[in-house]
């Protein structure tokens, strides 16, 4: 019945997981809201500029919440780059702005009754995608952020950088909050066949490790925000929702045996969260996973206290 | 022996771009140049970033003009968003800017051997692709604008809203500069195998000419920027020139007849500008290029005397 | 709500139209419909092994014609090869076959009350679409055969190939029947901006139909059946159709003023045929026009007699 | 400077993966070669009769050894449908006809000074893979089969389909010979972030093993053929190449430790193979590796003394 997305809030970020998005013919139909009309508007005209010259045709709707009643998948992109760009690029600096915003589109989606899956990129994550559930009151496995599927990728840039290797060759996942208390769960990532603590000391390996985060880092202070890697970890979630693709993605959503949002990989499709999975990870991999779950659970704890 | 791009200039566009064919997987290699080092560098990291998610391989080189001698194909899309940012969106606010950025360009392209195609997207891109020509040194047929590429799909863009019509089945061409000179040449525009002229009367070609025209404004004032317009005009023109298409398209080229570049429809293949070709345009329509023409050479020939 | 298509009969066309689909992404579901079990088995099975190689998923349902309720589009491609390879290549040859194959199918689409597009490919397509249309009791403007898109494709390769152009690049259609009764419609080609007949004169025009229609021929004679030709065709049919793209193309459907189906430009979107248009035709083009619409009335009116 | 493929071979399988290449634009330039003239020029025109209804452009040319010699890739696609069809599948049964093939093709990419990597799809194709390599003096890791990367595909389709998994998300390799001596290397095979082994019993995973070959003979039998699942384990291979992605593959090399051509992960770029890489097998998988590789051998020897 024609794909249908929604994508929420049309800054850097949600312009480009829409570029992907239409270049491709991935959706039929694209729902674009924003508050700010003019920038909505605008994004939406650039794309009708470029349909001569495309391969496939997307219709653009804007700022029609009715319109995503029957999406596939809404993705929240909304931010506020003002305060993203703080001295640390501390991502709850956006939180005071989120939490106040998801309330409103939380309302709005259930006034229409969105029954799809809703993809959360906004940051601080994890804390924001707890919140669209707990607002939207959809069930759990229908709410998910994409949480370290970017910082996996960006563990599978160095590691493949260090090793010459196409990171799509490199296994394994950043496991946790999409922020500082997230690791790389190295007892998982293989390359080559083999463990790749085969191939490197426990030095080299938090070297690589903080190469992956600098790397973002180093887009981010250039950049004043990134686009293209969150852009495509987005597009990847997206596609393997809609084709029911039944894909294990290390996302961020409610892991029971932490009783709270943090990414973990799960199996995806169309239903949302098919299936949690059990990794064998190391104690000190267990113990890193619930403090990073631990801090994830404050947050959420004073953000839904912040609304009362 | 492998498709390799240079990209001049890492901003708004030429970032868009750069992911218009890196997601699809368009080329191989790729080239980002730009002054900025940071951010060449964070642009570079961020598509690193996306690689992992991503269904084709890139390679990218930074500042690597060694790099560009054996490529099929360098954009430059230099530009100066400062300068951009008028209260008329007068493009030759640049040309201070670019104008002496070309010369630069053009002398590490000679001294590198680059023997591909040239695409211009760096306004105002008439004169400019004019200058780069003149400073490289290479064949007329070899250094092409995007020009008017743009414009016909913004007229494309509202015909086709007009009369419920995908764009890519209106046919017709802006012709001229890619800036204030440039008009609609509504003798050949077609759409449900009719001139449209048969359906609109002149007061409405008029009007939606307009409304092209003020669509791009709209993009333009709001996101303080066009992009994703652009960067699918130049997809398809760089894809055009890479496959050797032979395809018809209207893009900036030197124009014998009236001795100047201007955007006109051209067949264009590996070699550049394969064939020109000549529209049975009415007189008042001639009467416009010739203008839109003169209004180019006095550019041109008073930017070349700036070098002086 | 994720894309999905039916596809009925899986012989060289039916699984050329897969492949193509599948490999682009292009639909999340697809439903395979063939008599013989085996065989179409076979073809799912090979799809499915070629998933862990392909960026995109697709779910594959075997003979499920429940499954067919809700599918955007329903594409025949059943067809008897044995029939089909005979001395004249003449189409008609395999209406006994599916003329008996087309109210079963068509029983089974009503019984799953199906409601989206049905694309016939099945041959003689004129009279099978309309027969599919009669026996499925669909409004006409949802059933599309794909008629002369492939013809006009053929046509466009040759006079491409004449002048040295991108098939892409060559404007017009081949009209009526898809089959001895069809015609080039020149007085609609254009390339270059001009009037094909400015470029030829009436003996070349006569060759290059000719040339047109013996590759056809060739493919035919030397393959025993053609593929990838009717399968790009119909690929791009059926994504106009999903994507509500409102395109302009040559398709067969029901051509009021001639109260037949045959194959003449439409505007075609997610209801199927959108809007009818009107070309400027010579009289011997409409005199052609209307000597192909006999031709296929009377075969529909005996095949529909056939039935009682 | 553009990307070119030959396919040596337009049967089923060559013509397949030159679908899937050119309705991708996965090359700008293709050669087909085949000795049935008649055959191959009824491919090309098909896929001519495609190009006005596709996005991308190719160019088509025919039997043209020396347009091979600047091309990227060469697919030898080459066999003898008649000889394919015996009682027990058996790939062996094409080896004289292949065996004779093979010298005539080599000397004519010699002849042409083909410098770029040669994929082997003909069967067996271990044994064939090995014979380019001796009559082209191509080196060893330019000439590449695809081997198991299609029965690993099986291997993943049966054990996704067991778990409700996408196959892309089943990690592991079969390895040694495209035929009966192959083997799952189960100690490899990984889901949900664990080894199956965890999941599954000896008697499942033998089952599972079983499934996944059957499969393939479900098609063949069906079919006469297979050509979907091989087509896109070769475009897979042939992409890796012509980006230099670096990407992990079990592909047919030269397996130095056993001194010949079978299948076994290695690091794959656009000097063909780019690096051997070591598996941590099981006493019992290397020995079934090893008894592969005499078997692999025992043919190579034959067939090489078969010439002289």
């Amino acid at each position: 019945m024609a794909r249908k997305v929604g994508i929420i809030g049309l800054g850097h970020v949600g312009a480009a997981v829409a570029h992907g998005l239409i270049a491709q013919g991935a959706f039929d139909d694209y729902v674009f809201i924003d508050t700010d009309e003019a920038k909505v508007a605008a994004e939406a005209m650039d794309f009708a500029d470029a349909a001569a010259n495309l391969p496939y045709h997307a219709t653009i709707l804007v700022n029609d919440y009715q319109a995503l009643a029957d999406a596939d998948v809404v993705i929240s992109a909304l931010g506020n780059i003002t305060l993203q760009d703080n001295p640390q690029a501390d991502r709850f600096a956006e939180l005071p702005f989120t939490a106040k915003e998801v309330p409103a589109v939380a309302q709005q989606l259930k006034a229409v009754g969105f029954k799809g899956i809703l993809v959360v990129i906004s940051n601080p994550v994890d804390v924001v995608t707890s919140l669209y559930q707990e607002y939207t009151g959809l069930p759990k496995d229908r709410v998910i952020g994409t949480g370290t599927l970017l910082d996996t990728a960006r563990m599978k840039r160095a590691v493949g950088q260090h090793f010459s290797l196409d990171p799509r060759s490199v296994q394994g996942y950043n496991l946790g909050e999409h922020g500082n208390s997230q690791f790389t769960a190295w007892s998982q990532v293989k390359i080559k066949g083999q463990a790749v603590c085969d191939f490197l000391s426990d030095t080299e390996r938090a070297e690589l490790e903080k190469t992956a985060i600098m790397g973002g880092h180093t887009v981010f202070y250039s950049k004043k925000f990134t686009s293209y890697g969150i852009a495509s970890s987005t597009i990847r979630l997206v596609l393997a929702i809609v084709s029911d693709a039944h894909e294990e993605l290390p996302v961020s959503h409610y892991y029971e045996p932490l009783q709270t949002y943090l990414s973990y990989p799960a199996i995806v499709g169309r239903s949302g969260i098919i299936e949690r999975i059990q990794l064998q990870l190391t104690a000190e991999e267990e113990e890193k996973l619930a403090a990073s779950a631990r801090f994830i659970q404050e947050k959420v704890v004073a953000s839904l206290g912040r609304q009362d």
